[in-house]
């Protein structure tokens, strides 16, 4: 097993928030390699995360953010967001507003339309189906492929559509999703997004 | 008539945006009363103010309010609105911008649900109507005055939860339409409150 410093213990707790055990454990995993180590906590993390999910969230924050052009218009598209949290103490850090306003950033460029595939409406996706199945049988895909198409391009509507399975801005492999379960492992409480608001001036 | 000083002009005209013309005629006509004054050109504003409804807004700005609580809560309460105006000229204005901050401290004080009463859903007005008469029944009120008395609340409902018809914060006599038909006569063009959000962490 590799030796392990502790200015490279130091370096992955500012990376990953986690306990001087959990990062010596996961460099000597990683053999000393800071990026898989990180993958590593990440992936504990996630476990971790899992635990804390369904727990209730009766704190948060309420954020805004507001687009500017910045040719002479004043903001043409705003977000707001809830995000909820456990206790009063996780929401007044600063740490948890930084991940809303990352979230609602996210939501300003991205344009998710709801939050989770759970919120879509059955009337919209047996819309999208519908015009999907047309385009196919429109293109003289052959019959028995339509459904295995029709099932793709549904999963990557909801994946476009859905906030917490879109990739995550300023880490595109991961999703929006990784992003709250990171921030679960770091913080130590259940964090959900209750709701948000997108409103673009263009929209009709 | 009474003689109208050049300065009671000049503090009309800054009170109400209107031209010198008008602010001169308005004095006269309220004997070189300000407040009354004022009140006549309003009213000629609302006049020229109907005349511009219905036109095209396809302009406008989106403006949040975040409310700081200042006990070392972040935000708990937040508003995303969006108003619409006929020209990017009006759009780009601080006037116009100031409207859409007013609007959003109003939504954030006074919690309306919708903008206008014909934004209430039937189903919510039934449900209004049967609360209000089974509570008459039980108080034992006459059976036939009962209609006027779920109307007069049905009334108060609605003024109470469409931010047209609430009263302006600043000005509890005017309404919020009010607010709006003067910058619709002050900036001359139609001005439309599209649709707004309100999200409150406390909300069940």
């Amino acid at each position: 097993m590799a030796k392990v410093s502790m200015e490279l213990v130091k370096q992955l707790r500012e990376m990953s928030g986690a306990g001087m055990m959990d990062c010596k454990q996961a460099l000597e995993e990683a053999e000393g390699d800071l990026e898989k180590a990180f993958t590593v906590l990440r992936e504990k993390g996630i476990a971790k995360a899992s635990k804390r999910e369904g727990r209730a969230t009766g704190q948060g924050v309420v954020e805004a953010y507001l687009h500017n052009t910045g040719d002479g218009f004043p903001p043409q598209v705003g977000v707001l967001i809830e995000v909820n949290c456990e206790t009063d103490f996780v929401a007044k850090g600063a740490e948890f507003r930084k991940l809303a306003r990352e979230l609602a950033l996210q939501i300003a460029g991205y344009e998710p339309r709801w939050v989770s595939r759970d919120d879509v409406p059955d009337t919209v996706l047996v819309e999208e189906k519908n015009v999907y199945e047309a385009k196919a049988q429109q293109d003289g895909k052959p019959e028995q492929i339509i459904p295995r198409i029709v099932e793709s391009q549904v999963e990557n509507f909801l994946k476009q559509s859905c906030l917490l399975e879109q990739p995550y801005f300023r880490e595109p492999k991961h999703t929006v999703e990784d992003l709250i379960k990171e921030n679960i492992s770091k913080l130590q409480e259940n964090i959900t997004v209750r709701r948000f608001s997108r409103f673009n001036i263009r929209e009709t």
